[in-house]
Protein backbone atom coordinates (compact mmCIF):
# COMPACT_ATOMS: atom_id res chain seq x y z
CA UNK A 1 0.00 0.00 0.00
CA UNK A 2 1.16 3.32 -0.55
CA UNK A 3 1.34 6.13 2.62
CA UNK A 4 2.32 9.24 3.32
CA UNK A 5 4.06 10.16 6.61
CA UNK A 6 3.76 14.01 7.38
CA UNK A 7 6.76 15.14 9.49
CA UNK A 8 10.64 13.73 9.47
CA UNK A 9 10.94 13.86 13.73
CA UNK A 10 11.73 10.56 15.74
CA UNK A 11 7.75 9.44 15.63
CA UNK A 12 7.80 10.44 11.50
CA UNK A 13 10.70 8.58 10.88
CA UNK A 14 9.82 4.98 13.36
CA UNK A 15 6.12 5.00 11.64
CA UNK A 16 7.85 5.54 7.94
CA UNK A 17 10.41 2.77 9.09
CA UNK A 18 8.43 0.24 10.32
CA UNK A 19 5.92 0.61 7.19
CA UNK A 20 8.87 -0.19 4.89
CA UNK A 21 9.56 -2.91 7.02
CA UNK A 22 5.53 -3.83 6.34
CA UNK A 23 6.54 -3.91 2.74
CA UNK A 24 4.24 -0.43 2.04
CA UNK A 25 5.81 2.16 -0.25
CA UNK A 26 6.24 5.53 2.10
CA UNK A 27 7.36 8.97 0.89
CA UNK A 28 7.96 10.97 3.50
CA UNK A 29 7.04 14.95 3.69
CA UNK A 30 8.21 18.08 5.17
CA UNK A 31 7.53 21.74 4.79
CA UNK A 32 9.93 22.34 2.09
CA UNK A 33 11.35 19.38 -0.40
CA UNK A 34 14.77 18.31 -0.17
CA UNK A 35 14.71 17.85 3.82
CA UNK A 36 18.14 16.67 5.01
CA UNK A 37 16.44 14.37 7.59
CA UNK A 38 13.98 12.77 5.34
CA UNK A 39 16.69 12.47 2.56
CA UNK A 40 18.62 10.55 4.85
CA UNK A 41 15.75 8.05 6.29
CA UNK A 42 15.08 7.85 2.44
CA UNK A 43 18.92 7.09 1.81
CA UNK A 44 18.51 3.86 4.25
CA UNK A 45 14.69 2.93 2.62
CA UNK A 46 15.67 2.13 -0.69
CA UNK A 47 13.26 2.40 -3.57
CA UNK A 48 10.37 1.65 -1.95
CA UNK A 49 11.14 4.94 0.03
CA UNK A 50 10.73 8.62 -1.16
CA UNK A 51 10.52 12.21 0.01
CA UNK A 52 8.28 15.68 -1.11
CA UNK A 53 6.48 18.48 0.63
CA UNK A 54 3.95 17.62 2.76
CA UNK A 55 1.00 18.03 -0.07
CA UNK A 56 3.70 15.71 -2.18
CA UNK A 57 3.31 12.99 0.97
CA UNK A 58 -0.72 13.38 1.07
CA UNK A 59 -0.88 12.93 -2.93
CA UNK A 60 1.27 9.63 -2.92
CA UNK A 61 -0.74 7.80 0.33
CA UNK A 62 -3.79 6.10 0.20
CA UNK A 63 -3.22 6.75 3.91
CA UNK A 64 -1.45 9.30 5.43
CA UNK A 65 0.15 9.72 8.84
CA UNK A 66 0.14 12.75 10.55
CA UNK A 67 3.63 13.19 12.56
CA UNK A 68 4.58 16.27 12.50
CA UNK A 69 5.18 18.42 15.98
CA UNK A 70 1.91 19.26 16.96
CA UNK A 71 2.02 23.39 17.19
CA UNK A 72 2.80 23.01 13.26
CA UNK A 73 0.33 20.22 12.43
CA UNK A 74 -3.01 22.05 11.49
CA UNK A 75 0.10 24.69 8.89
CA UNK A 76 1.25 21.19 7.66
CA UNK A 77 -2.41 19.16 6.96
CA UNK A 78 -3.79 22.92 5.69
CA UNK A 79 -1.00 22.65 3.26
CA UNK A 80 -1.79 19.59 1.95
CA UNK A 81 -5.54 19.68 2.44
CA UNK A 82 -6.45 19.10 -1.86
CA UNK A 83 -4.07 15.87 -1.47
CA UNK A 84 -5.88 14.84 2.05
CA UNK A 85 -9.53 15.04 0.09
CA UNK A 86 -11.59 11.97 1.06
CA UNK A 87 -8.14 9.77 2.53
CA UNK A 88 -8.07 8.71 5.84
CA UNK A 89 -5.34 10.96 8.16
CA UNK A 90 -4.15 8.63 11.04
CA UNK A 91 -3.15 11.98 13.48
CA UNK A 92 -0.29 10.97 16.16
CA UNK A 93 0.53 14.08 17.27
CA UNK A 94 -0.08 15.66 20.93
CA UNK A 95 -0.69 19.69 21.63
CA UNK A 96 2.43 19.84 24.04
CA UNK A 97 3.72 22.83 25.12
CA UNK A 98 6.86 22.74 27.20
CA UNK A 99 7.28 26.85 27.46
CA UNK A 100 6.24 26.67 31.51
CA UNK A 101 7.88 25.13 34.12
CA UNK A 102 4.96 21.88 33.81
CA UNK A 103 4.43 20.58 30.43
CA UNK A 104 0.74 21.47 29.44
CA UNK A 105 -1.42 20.95 26.57
CA UNK A 106 -2.09 24.20 23.96
CA UNK A 107 -5.75 22.94 22.90
CA UNK A 108 -7.46 20.83 25.19
CA UNK A 109 -10.57 20.19 27.31
CA UNK A 110 -13.70 21.26 24.91
CA UNK A 111 -11.34 20.83 22.60
CA UNK A 112 -8.25 18.61 20.51
CA UNK A 113 -5.65 18.90 18.07
CA UNK A 114 -7.27 16.27 16.35
CA UNK A 115 -10.38 18.05 15.86
CA UNK A 116 -8.81 21.73 14.86
CA UNK A 117 -6.84 18.83 12.13
CA UNK A 118 -10.13 17.58 11.69
CA UNK A 119 -11.64 21.44 11.02
CA UNK A 120 -8.44 22.42 9.04
CA UNK A 121 -9.28 19.48 6.60
CA UNK A 122 -13.10 18.59 6.91
CA UNK A 123 -12.59 16.60 3.78
CA UNK A 124 -9.90 14.18 5.02
CA UNK A 125 -11.56 11.22 7.66
CA UNK A 126 -9.14 11.79 10.57
CA UNK A 127 -8.39 8.95 13.09
CA UNK A 128 -6.90 9.82 16.49
CA UNK A 129 -4.44 7.26 17.88
CA UNK A 130 -1.21 6.24 19.07
CA UNK A 131 -0.32 9.47 20.72
CA UNK A 132 -0.29 7.55 24.29
CA UNK A 133 2.35 5.73 23.84
CA UNK A 134 6.10 6.26 22.74
CA UNK A 135 7.26 6.48 19.13
CA UNK A 136 9.45 2.89 19.89
CA UNK A 137 6.28 1.27 21.26
CA UNK A 138 3.93 2.93 18.38
CA UNK A 139 5.30 0.65 16.40
CA UNK A 140 6.10 -2.25 18.27
CA UNK A 141 3.89 -2.56 21.04
CA UNK A 142 5.51 -5.79 21.70
CA UNK A 143 8.61 -3.96 23.82
CA UNK A 144 5.85 -3.76 26.35
CA UNK A 145 4.55 -7.52 28.01
CA UNK A 146 0.80 -7.95 29.09
CA UNK A 147 -2.15 -7.15 27.19
CA UNK A 148 -2.15 -3.24 26.85
CA UNK A 149 -4.49 -1.38 24.72
CA UNK A 150 -4.42 1.45 21.62
CA UNK A 151 -7.00 3.78 21.82
CA UNK A 152 -8.94 4.86 18.27
CA UNK A 153 -11.51 7.30 17.81
CA UNK A 154 -12.64 8.97 14.72
CA UNK A 155 -15.81 10.18 13.36
CA UNK A 156 -15.53 7.91 10.69
CA UNK A 157 -16.27 4.07 11.39
CA UNK A 158 -14.53 3.02 7.61
CA UNK A 159 -11.41 5.32 8.72
CA UNK A 160 -11.16 4.06 12.14
CA UNK A 161 -11.22 0.60 10.70
CA UNK A 162 -8.67 0.99 7.89
CA UNK A 163 -6.74 2.44 11.50
CA UNK A 164 -7.01 -0.73 13.04
CA UNK A 165 -6.27 -3.08 10.21
CA UNK A 166 -2.63 -0.72 10.05
CA UNK A 167 -2.35 -1.24 13.74
CA UNK A 168 -2.68 -4.72 13.74
CA UNK A 169 -0.14 -4.41 11.14
CA UNK A 170 1.90 -2.83 13.83
CA UNK A 171 1.57 -5.74 16.28
CA UNK A 172 -1.63 -4.43 18.02
CA UNK A 173 -4.20 -7.09 17.64
CA UNK A 174 -7.96 -5.42 17.45
CA UNK A 175 -9.02 -7.24 20.80
CA UNK A 176 -6.13 -5.02 22.41
CA UNK A 177 -7.81 -1.83 20.42
CA UNK A 178 -10.32 0.43 22.30
CA UNK A 179 -13.03 2.41 20.06
CA UNK A 180 -13.44 5.50 21.94
CA UNK A 181 -16.14 6.99 19.79
CA UNK A 182 -16.00 10.08 17.48
CA UNK A 183 -13.27 12.38 17.48
CA UNK A 184 -14.42 14.32 20.70
CA UNK A 185 -12.67 11.44 22.47
CA UNK A 186 -9.31 12.67 21.33
CA UNK A 187 -9.47 15.24 24.42
CA UNK A 188 -9.35 12.70 26.50
CA UNK A 189 -6.55 10.60 24.38
CA UNK A 190 -4.60 13.98 24.21
CA UNK A 191 -5.04 15.10 27.70
CA UNK A 192 -4.02 11.61 29.20
CA UNK A 193 -0.54 12.68 27.83
CA UNK A 194 -0.62 14.52 31.03
CA UNK A 195 -0.53 11.30 33.04
CA UNK A 196 2.17 9.92 30.91
CA UNK A 197 4.72 12.78 31.53
CA UNK A 198 4.46 12.54 35.34
CA UNK A 199 4.77 8.48 34.95
CA UNK A 200 8.09 8.87 33.47
CA UNK A 201 9.96 9.83 36.39
CA UNK A 202 8.12 7.03 38.82
CA UNK A 203 8.98 4.72 36.26
CA UNK A 204 12.34 5.42 35.16
CA UNK A 205 11.42 4.56 31.59
CA UNK A 206 9.74 5.55 28.36
CA UNK A 207 8.48 2.26 27.61
CA UNK A 208 5.56 1.60 29.49
CA UNK A 209 1.35 1.43 28.14
CA UNK A 210 -1.75 0.90 30.33
CA UNK A 211 -3.94 -1.93 30.25
CA UNK A 212 -7.73 -1.53 31.30
CA UNK A 213 -9.08 -3.83 34.21
CA UNK A 214 -12.54 -4.55 35.10
CA UNK A 215 -14.65 -5.74 37.17
CA UNK B 1 -8.80 7.02 64.20
CA UNK B 2 -11.10 9.92 63.91
CA UNK B 3 -11.74 11.10 60.44
CA UNK B 4 -13.58 13.50 59.06
CA UNK B 5 -15.25 13.11 55.88
CA UNK B 6 -16.40 16.14 54.25
CA UNK B 7 -19.51 15.65 51.53
CA UNK B 8 -23.02 13.39 51.94
CA UNK B 9 -23.17 12.15 48.38
CA UNK B 10 -22.37 8.75 47.24
CA UNK B 11 -18.25 9.18 47.41
CA UNK B 12 -18.73 10.47 51.02
CA UNK B 13 -21.04 7.65 51.82
CA UNK B 14 -19.01 5.05 50.57
CA UNK B 15 -15.91 6.52 52.04
CA UNK B 16 -17.26 7.17 55.73
CA UNK B 17 -18.87 3.76 55.40
CA UNK B 18 -15.89 1.85 54.80
CA UNK B 19 -13.57 3.67 57.37
CA UNK B 20 -16.43 2.78 59.73
CA UNK B 21 -16.16 -0.98 58.77
CA UNK B 22 -11.97 -0.26 59.14
CA UNK B 23 -13.08 0.51 63.31
CA UNK B 24 -12.48 4.36 62.44
CA UNK B 25 -14.54 7.02 63.98
CA UNK B 26 -16.11 9.33 61.57
CA UNK B 27 -17.47 12.40 61.49
CA UNK B 28 -19.48 13.45 58.24
CA UNK B 29 -19.42 17.26 57.56
CA UNK B 30 -22.14 18.70 55.38
CA UNK B 31 -22.54 22.83 54.66
CA UNK B 32 -25.14 23.06 57.41
CA UNK B 33 -25.28 21.22 60.38
CA UNK B 34 -28.36 18.66 60.24
CA UNK B 35 -28.23 17.30 57.01
CA UNK B 36 -30.74 14.55 56.15
CA UNK B 37 -28.26 12.75 54.10
CA UNK B 38 -25.36 12.69 56.80
CA UNK B 39 -27.92 11.72 59.88
CA UNK B 40 -29.74 8.78 57.75
CA UNK B 41 -26.16 8.06 57.20
CA UNK B 42 -25.00 7.99 60.76
CA UNK B 43 -27.64 6.50 61.97
CA UNK B 44 -27.09 3.42 60.67
CA UNK B 45 -23.85 3.39 62.02
CA UNK B 46 -23.77 3.28 65.08
CA UNK B 47 -21.63 4.89 68.15
CA UNK B 48 -18.52 5.46 65.95
CA UNK B 49 -20.78 7.93 63.51
CA UNK B 50 -21.25 11.21 63.67
CA UNK B 51 -22.41 14.45 61.58
CA UNK B 52 -21.85 17.96 61.50
CA UNK B 53 -20.39 21.28 59.56
CA UNK B 54 -17.27 20.97 57.39
CA UNK B 55 -15.72 22.58 60.22
CA UNK B 56 -16.50 20.00 62.77
CA UNK B 57 -15.69 17.13 60.62
CA UNK B 58 -12.45 19.03 59.99
CA UNK B 59 -12.14 20.02 63.78
CA UNK B 60 -12.74 15.92 64.25
CA UNK B 61 -10.79 14.27 62.37
CA UNK B 62 -6.97 13.82 62.54
CA UNK B 63 -7.16 12.85 58.82
CA UNK B 64 -9.85 14.52 56.96
CA UNK B 65 -11.31 13.31 53.05
CA UNK B 66 -12.49 15.88 50.78
CA UNK B 67 -15.83 14.34 49.18
CA UNK B 68 -17.68 17.51 48.10
CA UNK B 69 -19.20 17.78 44.83
CA UNK B 70 -15.86 19.22 42.66
CA UNK B 71 -17.74 23.00 42.12
CA UNK B 72 -18.30 22.87 45.96
CA UNK B 73 -15.16 22.10 47.33
CA UNK B 74 -13.19 24.95 48.01
CA UNK B 75 -15.84 26.90 49.71
CA UNK B 76 -15.90 23.88 51.42
CA UNK B 77 -12.32 23.61 52.97
CA UNK B 78 -12.33 27.35 52.86
CA UNK B 79 -15.22 27.47 55.39
CA UNK B 80 -13.37 24.91 57.47
CA UNK B 81 -9.98 26.49 56.91
CA UNK B 82 -8.98 27.04 60.66
CA UNK B 83 -9.91 23.05 61.55
CA UNK B 84 -7.83 22.02 59.12
CA UNK B 85 -4.35 23.26 59.71
CA UNK B 86 -1.92 21.39 59.75
CA UNK B 87 -3.83 18.01 59.12
CA UNK B 88 -3.56 15.69 55.79
CA UNK B 89 -6.32 16.44 54.06
CA UNK B 90 -7.43 13.87 51.09
CA UNK B 91 -8.90 15.23 48.00
CA UNK B 92 -10.90 12.89 46.07
CA UNK B 93 -12.88 15.17 44.02
CA UNK B 94 -12.94 16.08 40.23
CA UNK B 95 -13.77 19.40 38.86
CA UNK B 96 -16.06 17.88 36.20
CA UNK B 97 -18.13 20.02 34.36
CA UNK B 98 -21.24 18.92 33.12
CA UNK B 99 -23.11 21.87 31.40
CA UNK B 100 -22.70 21.11 27.98
CA UNK B 101 -22.80 18.66 25.32
CA UNK B 102 -19.59 16.85 26.57
CA UNK B 103 -18.78 16.76 30.11
CA UNK B 104 -15.18 19.58 30.45
CA UNK B 105 -13.27 20.49 33.44
CA UNK B 106 -14.08 23.34 35.01
CA UNK B 107 -10.18 23.96 35.69
CA UNK B 108 -6.97 22.13 34.40
CA UNK B 109 -4.38 22.51 32.43
CA UNK B 110 -1.96 24.61 34.31
CA UNK B 111 -3.95 24.72 37.03
CA UNK B 112 -5.88 21.62 39.09
CA UNK B 113 -8.76 21.46 41.69
CA UNK B 114 -6.25 19.96 44.06
CA UNK B 115 -3.94 23.15 43.75
CA UNK B 116 -7.02 25.50 44.16
CA UNK B 117 -8.31 23.77 47.58
CA UNK B 118 -4.45 23.61 48.60
CA UNK B 119 -4.35 27.48 47.90
CA UNK B 120 -7.29 27.70 50.06
CA UNK B 121 -6.08 25.89 52.65
CA UNK B 122 -2.48 26.80 52.85
CA UNK B 123 -1.85 25.00 56.05
CA UNK B 124 -3.52 21.49 55.34
CA UNK B 125 -1.42 18.92 53.68
CA UNK B 126 -3.46 18.30 50.55
CA UNK B 127 -3.13 14.79 48.85
CA UNK B 128 -5.00 13.66 45.48
CA UNK B 129 -5.51 10.03 44.95
CA UNK B 130 -8.98 7.78 44.64
CA UNK B 131 -10.48 10.45 42.39
CA UNK B 132 -9.29 7.99 39.05
CA UNK B 133 -12.17 5.19 40.11
CA UNK B 134 -15.37 4.63 40.54
CA UNK B 135 -16.95 5.09 44.42
CA UNK B 136 -17.46 1.47 45.10
CA UNK B 137 -13.93 0.70 43.40
CA UNK B 138 -12.13 3.23 45.79
CA UNK B 139 -12.68 1.62 48.82
CA UNK B 140 -12.67 -2.04 47.43
CA UNK B 141 -10.06 -2.51 45.03
CA UNK B 142 -10.84 -6.00 44.69
CA UNK B 143 -14.10 -5.37 42.67
CA UNK B 144 -11.78 -5.24 39.95
CA UNK B 145 -8.93 -8.35 39.44
CA UNK B 146 -5.49 -7.79 38.66
CA UNK B 147 -2.79 -5.43 39.50
CA UNK B 148 -4.60 -1.89 38.39
CA UNK B 149 -3.36 1.13 40.06
CA UNK B 150 -4.06 4.28 42.18
CA UNK B 151 -1.88 7.76 42.13
CA UNK B 152 -0.86 9.80 44.42
CA UNK B 153 0.63 13.28 44.66
CA UNK B 154 1.10 16.11 46.98
CA UNK B 155 3.52 18.29 48.36
CA UNK B 156 3.84 16.71 51.86
CA UNK B 157 5.77 13.38 51.76
CA UNK B 158 4.76 12.52 55.24
CA UNK B 159 0.71 13.26 53.79
CA UNK B 160 1.39 10.84 51.08
CA UNK B 161 2.55 8.41 53.67
CA UNK B 162 -0.22 8.78 55.53
CA UNK B 163 -2.73 8.37 52.39
CA UNK B 164 -0.95 5.42 51.25
CA UNK B 165 -1.85 3.72 54.79
CA UNK B 166 -5.69 4.51 54.56
CA UNK B 167 -5.15 3.20 50.53
CA UNK B 168 -3.50 0.19 52.25
CA UNK B 169 -6.21 -0.07 55.16
CA UNK B 170 -9.16 0.50 51.84
CA UNK B 171 -7.42 -2.56 49.57
CA UNK B 172 -4.55 -1.02 47.74
CA UNK B 173 -1.33 -2.78 48.64
CA UNK B 174 1.67 0.12 48.53
CA UNK B 175 3.35 -1.55 45.28
CA UNK B 176 0.11 -0.58 43.69
CA UNK B 177 0.39 2.82 44.52
CA UNK B 178 2.51 5.04 42.05
CA UNK B 179 3.75 8.66 43.33
CA UNK B 180 3.45 11.10 40.69
CA UNK B 181 5.53 13.73 42.75
CA UNK B 182 3.72 17.25 43.78
CA UNK B 183 0.60 18.45 44.02
CA UNK B 184 0.95 19.58 39.95
CA UNK B 185 0.35 16.31 39.04
CA UNK B 186 -3.25 16.58 40.45
CA UNK B 187 -3.58 18.08 37.16
CA UNK B 188 -2.79 14.68 35.29
CA UNK B 189 -5.13 12.61 37.89
CA UNK B 190 -7.98 15.06 37.30
CA UNK B 191 -6.99 15.47 33.55
CA UNK B 192 -7.18 11.59 33.29
CA UNK B 193 -11.67 11.56 34.21
CA UNK B 194 -11.52 12.92 30.59
CA UNK B 195 -10.63 9.65 29.81
CA UNK B 196 -12.48 7.86 31.98
CA UNK B 197 -15.67 8.71 30.89
CA UNK B 198 -14.86 7.95 27.61
CA UNK B 199 -13.87 4.07 28.37
CA UNK B 200 -17.22 3.87 30.19
CA UNK B 201 -19.24 3.29 27.22
CA UNK B 202 -16.83 1.00 25.75
CA UNK B 203 -16.03 -1.21 28.82
CA UNK B 204 -20.27 -1.08 29.97
CA UNK B 205 -19.68 -0.23 33.24
CA UNK B 206 -17.79 1.33 36.01
CA UNK B 207 -15.75 -1.31 37.99
CA UNK B 208 -12.96 -0.72 35.85
CA UNK B 209 -8.90 1.17 36.36
CA UNK B 210 -5.77 0.74 34.79
CA UNK B 211 -2.85 -1.46 35.21
CA UNK B 212 0.68 0.03 34.30
CA UNK B 213 2.33 -2.50 31.86
CA UNK B 214 6.21 -1.44 31.62
CA UNK B 215 8.72 -2.57 29.26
Amino acid sequence: MRIGVLGTGTVGQAIATRLCELQHEVCMGSREAGNEKAAAWAAHHGPSSSTGTFADAAAFGAIVFNCTAGRGSVAAVTSAAPQLAGKVLIDVTNPLDHSGDTTTLFVGNDDSLAESIQRAVPEANVVKTLNTVNNAVMVDPSLVPGDHVMFVSGDDEGAKATATLLLEQFGWPPERVVDLGDLTAARAQEAYLLLWIKLMKPLGGFNFNVAIQQG
